[in-house]
């Protein structure tokens, strides 16, 4: 018996990932670190033109073999089955909305939103009161039926993302379907330095979200780019 | 000119810490880690017998020269000038309110009360809403005038406080009054392995508060002591 050369890997992996409102920084730094780890990345945009500006930059940073296109946002709902989404609050509901008819069902929609009072010009170290509990609980009342909502990714920095050193924080990942949240916690872990915590179901997101607020104010207190780790867990929490 | 000998250092320091409340595990747990640091304990009861029993529990365990005492809750507030509140959140009005005449002017009342909905019945993954915005506010309110309240040890793990080794947490401490947080964060940082952050305002305690309950649900999850680390910080930030 001889051994056989593995198979080449597939050029295009077979869930893209759409990051809708990808255009600003927190959606450009996800993409940078996704694509540097082979994943396939579509930019979302309302202007299908810049977001293919940007994900031009991205492979441009990411080099050969960056799979990173960009579309207007509809596009790209239609074109991948997880869905992330980093807008502002003040956009979030409304661009739901809009997208509803192109989400896929069986898509998981990753919600990285943050209530801040800045939404309404109040200080970013503040939040709202959301009626649903948390802004990842309106985005679960706004998705067609058959769609997962995870909360994911609100604690990391956009301006770290968007360096090449690996990171120092943990990613606290909320969602009341198990396989969604297992597959956002290995996209989490992809990232250089970031260890995935199940953070239980959905309704916790509003703690999560709300450490966003925190860790906005500890930035302007003390010039940083804050981030957490959670400490006193078993080694298996990490995952 | 000679040299002359430091002089020794004094056997009582001049500001005892009153743990109101503190017979609970999250008391004992401070009281050990300061008297350990030599700072001056009142351990502080609804009993008196009861605090007198575990301030002797706690001498046993700091060993020599360990300064623990224990009183009725009033009596403890009116020897002390630095209070520590460690009661569940549906005991902090009814104590506050009746200790407001023992309490001094120029006092600093150091509240780690999280309003969980435990407190009602609920879990203590959850919290409760508070009319002032968080507990610590609700117990500014509560407190005589020219008393000063800090918001902090939320996050910190009344079980490994007594333990033996080294915590691996942060503590952000929040409050309106920055001589109270400034003291507030020396007395932090005297437990071994905790790092203490100035969290701005007695506002932020609301987000402090609440992370208590998502690390009590990683508890639950992954059977751990959780805490938290902030990283991405300045080093001057923690102090």
């Amino acid at each position: 018996m001889t051994s056989e050369p593995a198979p080449p890997a597939p050029a295009v992996p077979t869930r893209p990932i759409a990051i809708l409102g990808g255009t600003g920084p927190a959606g450009t730094g996800l993409a940078l670190r996704w694509a540097r780890a082979q994943e396939s990345i579509i930019i979302g945009s309302r202007d299908p033109q810049r977001a293919r500006d940007v994900a031009a930059v991205i492979r441009g940073k990411v080099g050969f073999g960056a799979l990173v296109s960009g579309m207007e946002n509809s596009a790209a709902c239609a074109a991948a089955d997880i869905l992330m989404l980093t807008v502002p609050f003040d956009g979030q509901a409304a661009l739901l909305k809009q997208l509803k008819p192109a989400i896929t069902e069986g898509s998981i929609l990753i919600d990285a939103t943050v209530p801040l009072a800045a939404s309404v010009g109040g200080r970013a170290s503040r939040t709202l009161g959301v009626w649903q509990g948390s802004a990842a609980q309106q985005a679960a009342e706004l998705v067609p039926k058959g769609v997962s909502v995870v909360a994911a990714f609100h604690n990391i920095s956009a301006e770290l993302l968007n360096e090449d050193s690996p990171l120092d924080c943990d990613v606290i990942v909320c969602s009341d379907d198990p396989d969604a949240a297992q597959l956002t916690r290995e996209l989490a872990a992809k990232i250089p330095g970031v260890r995935a915590i199940d953070g239980g179901k959905l309704e916790n997101a509003r703690t999560v979200e709300q450490i966003t607020a925190l860790l906005i104010g500890l930035n302007i207190r003390h010039k940083g780019h804050a981030g957490i780790r959670i400490t006193g867990l078993p080694p298996e929490a990490y995952r």
